[in-house]
């Protein structure tokens, strides 16, 4: 049995989810010239405890110098590696509707290194024209594309009906990670496949619960 | 003092944020018939411990029977009404680019009780136009809009350089709740303003940094 370094253990998926906002909030720091600061610092921009930022970063071997804060760039530069942004992730979408189109047109990803190379889509008349210069090729030339070119991740951006037939698709050409829009969990035949679901509409539901539970504490504050 | 009531304890976020995937489950189960289900099968077809599924329940004061499972119908009426999905939230949408389109075409919101009244934008090319019968207006309207309609929900869809002074204009208007798709963490005058965001970079990153995880770990096996 050899020593298992920092990096092998496990880490969980709510210190990965805050990674992210560290990233975005450094990134904003070195953007307006602020070279050092203090977990505290950090921690009222962040509106998170200083403690909760050092419990983070440690799980990860820390960076920072006790009485020294943090070197804004080194540690930008460090969570972006750990988020695997030093390397380029080629992406696909499939489904070159709004949503696909919409995301076809962030130039932020192509900053953080997600290169989006080409969209799929069914409809004959998108097909064979470009989004920010991104062609839309039938769906037909999928296995085509996925056997010439690098595709790190496939992003799912069609209707509930298709989403499991077409993520499974995917994963029998090789694709080994995706990122998912329809409105469903997918059912994938291999469990080694990363999903990251972004579920509208349960963003939408867990916004409206916050405003009920909102208003039942201001009418209880009202009349208590 | 009073007794209090179930409803009125704290609930974690962790929690409301699987509600809304039961509400999903559960209306499949009742699109295809199913009237009656244990807490083991619902475990098993969401990927998640029965005991998980009852404690998270129990927060809200069960709905189960010992030994006659959950009523499919019961509980997806009863975890709509926690989500506050027995009632209509009027929303707007500033930003009528390529995802506030996308957002103005999603009839699932309608579905919920979302109703997308209008949508905002600079532009006069596209000032004027409509999307799935929704109007786009001017942005200068917004407050005479607000001033008339209800408005539970104003949705952002905007560039971060933009979004805290729209955020801030929209609640200086009375608006409650903001669903944020900025790529920014908004600063709001007023703290008792209700912010859900869909930050759709971080959740690249989170699927980048599961990728990197995930081919070190393979590594690491073919290795060990």
């Amino acid at each position: 049995m050899g020593v298992k370094s920092i990096m092998e253990k496990e880490i969980s998926q709510a210190v990965i989810r805050r990674m992210p906002r560290y990233y975005r909030y450094l990134g904003d720091l070195l953007d307006v010239g602020v070279e050092r600061i203090s977990s505290n610092d950090l921690s009222k921009r962040m509106n998170v405890t200083a403690s909760q930022i050092r419990q983070d970063l440690n799980n990860f071997g820390g960076f920072g110098q006790q009485g020294y804060g943090y070197n804004v760039k080194y540690l930008h530069e460090e969570i972006g590696n750990i988020l695997g942004l030093n390397k380029m992730h080629y992406v696909i979408i499939i489904g070159a509707g709004h949503l696909g189109q919409a995301l076809a047109n962030y130039t932020k990803f192509d900053k953080l290194g997600f290169k989006i190379a080409a969209m799929f889509d069914v409809d004959p008349e998108i097909i064979g024209t470009k989004v920010r210069g991104i062609p839309i090729l039938s769906l037909e030339k999928l296995a085509e594309y996925i056997d010439a070119h690098p595709v790190d991740i496939a992003t799912l951006t069609v209707p509930k009906s298709q989403a499991d037939m077409l993520a499974n698709q995917l994963v029998g050409l090789g694709v080994k990670a995706i990122w998912n829009f329809a409105h469903v969990d997918l059912e994938l035949s291999d469990k080694d496949v990363i999903v990251e679901n972004v579920h509208l509409s349960d963003s939408l539901m867990q916004l409206s619960y916050n405003i009920v539970r909102h208003t039942k504490e201001k009418s209880g504050d009202a009349n208590g």
